[in-house]
């Protein structure tokens, strides 16, 4: 299955928006439309990739707008790009999301304690390639970490693109740790303290902060899944969630191809790219 | 006093290089015509940057050539990129050197008991700004760490942009450990291991791996003075050293600016940068 992209606006400004198109053109939602599993009985999942590794502009998939493209997240009207917390230099994962998966924040999760934080389940690549935004790639699931991000459940799986050389040789979170020493551990001191600088307190974890293994990850995801799918045919409320889709059959939501490039066409004319602010640049020294 | 540059060839390319002028147009040397001072009283040093923090071409003053472009250095044919050992991504600071000073290679250095790596002393800016190649920085030097790179004793000065708006805060090797936590271990870890995943052993260090302080690296880089003195002058032997300069008065080497212009219009012309490989996104890891 064949995804590309149709960029909307500028880069690095409030307008810039990436939309999705299916393998015959048609805008889809990344959210909704792109299947959950690049192969079910191998259990290898579709990720949506918002954010290059080593970048700081804080992509994601627009959840309450048309067709979901990814969008920079604002805070108080300004552009939100993570700080870089040393040893990192922004994020150290390509990060994104899986389709078709929704964190309902209306169900408490029992492991956690906490609701859901109303977004698609996200994900860490550890792959050696350095993906591109609005890449939709195949990933094996390796396990999870379970953030608690002011006072919502957050779920971050760790997984590897299929087509990295080594992933056969990854199957489970230890092989993580033991194939990428320290990148564990950078994982969980990356997300316990990446809002500091920002002036927010460290995130906290459920289970101490361990990183559950690939079994549970996997249960995770098929339980977001079945939230979505609650959501995506109107059996459940999806609050400020956008639903309208172009390919889920039973959806009340499903618009047509005429509909759905209205949407995009509506929007800013492409343009190229703005230059990041020279302050992004900066580096923040936390004592640990 | 400013700089400018002018790019030939297409980066990332064998031909790119990057030459340097003078405020009148001229045609200089970085290494020979910038004065190692910005302001001698303040032990203020310039510096020419060769590579930008979280890159990866090894990018230099190109010493054996006429006007000393920077250049990327070659190995067996290819261009040289260093690889990202983790945690770091690329080089963890500005790095570059101080012009008007040569580590001779004919002088063993009485502390660490090797030769200097005949090249000028290097700088590792600490300062948060992320710099330009070829950018000339005025910089407070911090302290040095002793490298010895395959024998010979290679100085790593850390310094930090006087244009920083935290400079006034950082006088010695002391403002480091405390303001900016983890960067002098981070350094020293970089320097250790950045060419192992090049099938080479770490690096070795004089003083256990001790970094210097303040007064210490001064002097360091004023005998690194007194070296390139002797050389420019002819007063030592500058061996594979191209001393062509157009503002050196008491060197024999120093030649007329339309000479000068002929050397750089004798390269390619400027062309659109060439992307990098892919390969050079590869993360390693090896146990500490």
């Amino acid at each position: 299955m064949a995804f590309s992209v149709e960029e909307r606006g500028r880069a690095n400004t409030l307008d810039y928006r990436v939309y999705f198109k299916n393998a015959e053109g048609t805008f889809i939602s990344p959210f909704h439309d792109i299947p959950i599993y690049a192969d079910e009985a191998q259990n290898i999942f579709h990720a949506v990739v918002e954010v290059s590794r080593w970048t700081n502009a804080k992509m994601e998939i627009a959840t309450s707008d048309p067709l979901n493209p990814l969008k920079q997240d604002v805070k108080k009207g300004n552009l939100r790009f993570v700080a870089n917390v040393f040893p990192h230099k922004g994020y150290i994962w390509n990060y994104g999301a899986i389709p078709q998966t929704w964190e309902d924040p209306n169900h408490k999760d029992r492991d956690t304690g906490c609701c859901g934080d109303n977004d698609p389940i996200d994900i860490c690549d550890i792959g050696d390639k350095v993906c591109v935004r609005g890449d939709v790639i195949r990933v094996k699931v390796l396990g999870a970490l379970a953030l608690i991000d002011e006072g919502e459940t957050d779920w971050k799986l760790i997984v590897i693109n299929t087509e990295d050389p080594q992933a056969p040789e990854y199957n489970d979170i230890e092989d993580v740790r033991r194939l990428k020493p320290g990148y564990l551990e950078a994982t969980f001191d990356w997300f316990k303290r990446y809002k500091v600088p920002d002036g927010k307190p460290e995130n906290q974890f459920a289970f101490g902060g361990e990183f559950k293994n690939r079994d549970f990850a996997i249960d995770t995801v098929k339980s977001t899944h079945e939230f979505w799918k609650a959501m995506i045919t109107k059996q459940s409320d999806a609050g400020d969630i956008n639903c309208t889709n172009t390919g889920v059959a039973d959806s009340p939501f499903c618009v047509s191809a005429a509909s759905a490039e209205a949407v995009v066409k509506s929007t800013c004319a492409f343009g190229p790219e703005v230059s990041i602010p020279s302050s992004v640049d900066k580096w923040f020294y936390c004592e640990k």
